[in-house]
């Protein structure tokens, strides 16, 4: 059931924004490009006919014969057991079976769904940061917080697709309420908005009419700004503690972080490593490691591929090293 | 590899307390047993003597000669890969290689180790509360907290041994300092210790010279008196933000819960069900369910017998129903 090197996997990454598609070979090359913006605020429908039109530019590709497969990373969540989608920023699509529609358009091939912290996972896993690794977390720190683990050189999906999904656990059970429903999540801690939020309410005075994004935040904090040095520690702590219980509950060997606020570098990273020494404290945990992710822009799609692939066993799937 | 029918597994559970050991068979009966004090305070060769002491009586069973291998379900840390224990409550193991003492006194068997907590799960999910289940955290919450996972019907026991150690993740990252170093941690809130003590310090009035046992208060809050009920709506907020955590990480089904303050009933299970659906908020998470474990003080012992088997490919290992 492995390695016909000549097979592709047809990769969708749906966000917010945009709707990226992609062939991808067997080493993680994207072969043929498609993208639509995603009309977000537009019925179910028009959003699918967004994504019909990245498949049918694909389809009109040279290359598309040789397709084995589609996989889908998506904005969460994600239902990989009954192949729907509700992605949080795309209110039009509530349990959305994107699965079938996309299964429709693509002559009948096998469709494989994951979450796009999944997708970012596997995809650092088979070519990034978390390659060779027999078990990590990948995460995204950006708008939101989300993630994904290897286990056992595997990717672990979890029954519906959204394993991993670190943004939301609960690491200060008192704490602010999240708007997911629970109190103190990471993500309501660590996101960039909240970083941002938290770096304003406690006096950092971005230039007027200037950027008020993490990004700005971290280079104040680089500027020597003691409130926007204060909210990534915050930030770093509420991460470290979210890494430790990870580790603590399914031994992983490292933490991988890409997204936005990743960006910020060693104002994030020096005190992530510092406050993971304080939560991090069992001896089969405390050697986590923290480490930027390596893959850009396209993590999703090749993680998309890389998912459907081991899913279906149709490459040799990445395993540790 | 499977299913030797007249094969047995030689299962020892090493606690602070006991030394437990029997012969196993592939349905989970204990044929033979045999038990020692653990010389907690004693040095290193007097507590492996005790071990020892075990084994060469079950080796004087007529039944030994079917035994395949020995499973170790062993107070923690252990660290399977390198065959070492270090039971926090047996001092004069530190790294002890119990691994490699076991093989040599059990005519060179394959020998496997886990932690307590491990062992404990794969009984649950062999012959317990988590039968039938692909997904489940197991826990025992006693004088501590520990547990383990089963993850796409299998026992994930880490690299290590220790996976599922819900006892220190930290769910109040600016808590109360914990013993391991950390804050905030399950078992800093919800041990029966922490229980009674947080009881007291409330306002909780057992009879002088009475019982001040986790158990104490739960008869306590029964009667209703408003500290001890308090106390145990604690302990179940803490284990609840646990729970969710796990159910937001890896997808599990079921939550099963042993150990003495699990004893508590409804005092502790009411309030715990009702706050695991204010922090298992997202809709993978939120239809996970809590039971009761099923198996009594034999669990370490069917659990380490079960975990070898898996582990060593003896028996069909338990799967998903």
């Amino acid at each position: 059931m492995h390695t016909d090197r000549s097979g592709l996997v047809a990769a969708l990454d749906i966000g917010g924004t945009k709707i990226a598609g992609a062939l991808v070979d067997d080493h993680g090359r994207l072969v043929v490009r498609a993208q639509r913006p995603t009309p977000a605020r537009e019925d179910a429908a028009t959003v699918m006919g967004a994504v019909a039109q990245v498949l049918e530019e694909l389809a009109r590709a040279a290359e598309w014969p040789r397709v084995l497969a589609v996989g889908i990373g998506s904005a969460g969540p994600v239902d990989a057991s009954r192949g729907t989608v509700s992605p949080v920023n795309v209110p039009g699509w509530r349990a959305f079976p994107l699965v079938a529609a996309v299964r429709e358009r693509a002559g009948g091939l096998p469709v494989v769904l994951v979450g796009d912290g999944v997708a970012m996972t596997a995809a650092e896993h088979w070519q990034g940061a978390a390659r060779g690794r027999a078990n990590a977390l990948c995460m995204v720190v950006s708008t939101g917080v989300g993630g994904g683990l290897v286990l056992n050189g595997r990717l672990h999906t979890g029954p519906t697709g959204n394993a991993g999904h670190i943004g939301h656990i609960s690491v200060d059970l008192d704490g602010d309420p999240c708007p997911c429903g629970a109190r103190g999540c990471v993500e309501r801690i660590a996101s960039g908005p909240n970083i941002a939020r938290r770096a304003l309410d406690t006096g950092w005075r971005p230039d007027p009419g200037g950027d008020r994004s993490a990004a700005a935040v971290a280079a104040a904090a680089r500027a020597g700004d003691a409130a926007a040095r204060a909210s990534f520690e915050r930030a770093a702590q509420a991460l470290a503690a979210g890494i430790a219980a990870t580790a603590t509950l399914v031994e992983i060997e490292v933490a991988v972080i890409g997204g936005g606020v990743a960006g910020a570098g060693d104002v994030l990273f020096a005190p992530l490593r510092e406050r993971l020494r304080d939560y991090a404290t069992l001896s089969f945990a405390s050697g986590v490691e923290v480490l930027p992710a390596r893959l850009g822009s396209d993590a999703g799609l090749v993680g998309a591929a890389a998912a459907a692939a081991q899913e279906l066993g149709l490459w040799t799937p990445p395993t540790a090293g």
